[in-house]
């Protein structure tokens, strides 16, 4: 026994925090690939696609602990059941969307898991934001109109649990990529405009990146809510906000049907 | 002939612009595995690993078209031996160190393959940053300390072909990421408290990431500048600021030696 109370650590599992990217199988790193193909339990999130799902070999066990909303914010970032096989000594691949540490609650869990002395490896994944811009061909950054990029989460100054108003977490200058955007993109285009980007700043939603399923929209801030309204954009959506959407060029993305209202720009 | 006066469409070859991720071939996304592991052409950056350029099959033609520092930047993106093999029908890999559309002139290539009707793919990879949050064990978000990400180039307000300054191209809150950041680490610092950071923000600087021979020092970010050059970092290296930092956690990295001065934090 530990002085924990648990299982020494010489007989608990490996947990490997697993990046499953955007959604294409063939986005997966060689590595996810190897951990999910020859896992013996595998414990997935929402967000994971079916394609890479079937991927999972079929003598594996499934474990899906994805969080829905009004979980309690307070309970432990690891899954009870994941915690169990850990400490009865079983290897576990915990495959994330996008990337595990961006985003979602993987620093929790590896915090969590570190504290029980489980050792862990982080698998970084392709996040959301560079899937979507190859698909759309928009560069994330371009030495004419954009140094920078910043990943922030669509929430807005009137959403108490979102911390800081996002002019405080979205730079004056530069891309923003809006994680979990569709459904706030009304008030997170407006707050954009009001922390000073112009209501004429070219932005894009995309849904389902880099899937066969994935669609999009082009539009200005000031009109990309209704855009995405029109064209009926199911989530999970990633919002593009910057000059560089009004730099994409057409790419050859063969497993993608890339649906695009060109109407403003 | 086309009306730009090349050969048609039709015989030329694809170009594959693809991200080689942050140095560990484990960390290439699949596609991007297939496309190097059979192309007939690669050519690929200075940032691109031995490692990964050790995959590329003995019968591929390797064209090493890095830019070095000094180079006309007016220079065309693409590099005319590329478009050269293009035009006579050939495909080329063009390899990138990181992500495609991260920095570097991926949109620019692209961009300028378009305007010929060259078919252009993007495959996407993971960003130096990804990488070495991943194997130092840093959290780039979390819902205790932050909300968002940048990724920022370190030059300062007095590198004249910087664009705006950095208190422009970097948010008052959330992670900060800077490329290329070594070699001006002690301006951009200063740049970054002079923007508002606090001098005790706990920053990393990483050198190499995810390669067997990674080195890295944390600090914080008045002493950082300081803490890299007693540690004798050697480039590339990128630099990770904000209060993730400190909730880093020990983590299984097989290939990777961290070398952590923990002097401050």
């Amino acid at each position: 026994m530990s002085p924990s109370g648990v299982f020494t650590a010489d007989r608990r599992g490996r947990v490997y925090l697993v990046g499953a990217g955007p959604g294409d199988p063939e986005l997966l790193t060689v590595r996810a690939h190897r951990l999910v193909t020859t896992a013996k339990v595998v414990a997935y999130d929402a967000l994971v696609s079916p394609e890479i799902l079937a991927l999972i070999p079929d003598t594996a066990e499934r474990l899906a602990v994805g969080r829905r909303k009004g979980t309690d914010p307070d309970a432990p970032a690891v899954h009870p059941i994941v915690l169990d096989k850990v400490l009865r000594g079983i290897d576990v691949v915990r495959l994330k969307g996008g990337d595990p540490y961006v985003f979602g609650r993987g620093g929790e869990e590896a915090e969590q898991l570190a504290e029980l002395d489980v050792a862990v490896e982080i698998v970084p994944g392709i996040s959301a934001a560079f899937g979507a811009a190859a698909t759309m061909g928009i560069p994330l950054t371009h030495r004419d109109v954009s140094a920078g990029i910043t990943l922030a989460t669509a929430h807005t100054r009137h959403d108490a649990d979102a911390g800081p108003p996002i002019g405080a977490r979205v730079p004056s200058e530069g891309t923003v990529v809006l994680y979990m955007g569709r459904s706030t993109l009304r008030e997170t285009a407006a707050a954009l405009i009001e922390a000073g980007r112009s209501p004429s700043t070219p932005a894009a939603v995309v849904a389902r990146a880099t899937l066969p399923s994935q669609r999009s929209v082009v539009a200005d801030l000031a009109t990309i809510a209704d855009a995405a309204e029109r064209a009926e954009l199911d989530t999970p959506a990633i919002v593009i906000v910057g000059e560089v959407v009004a730099r994409r060029v057409t790419v050859r993305t063969p497993a993608v049907s890339v649906i695009t209202d060109v109407r403003s720009l």
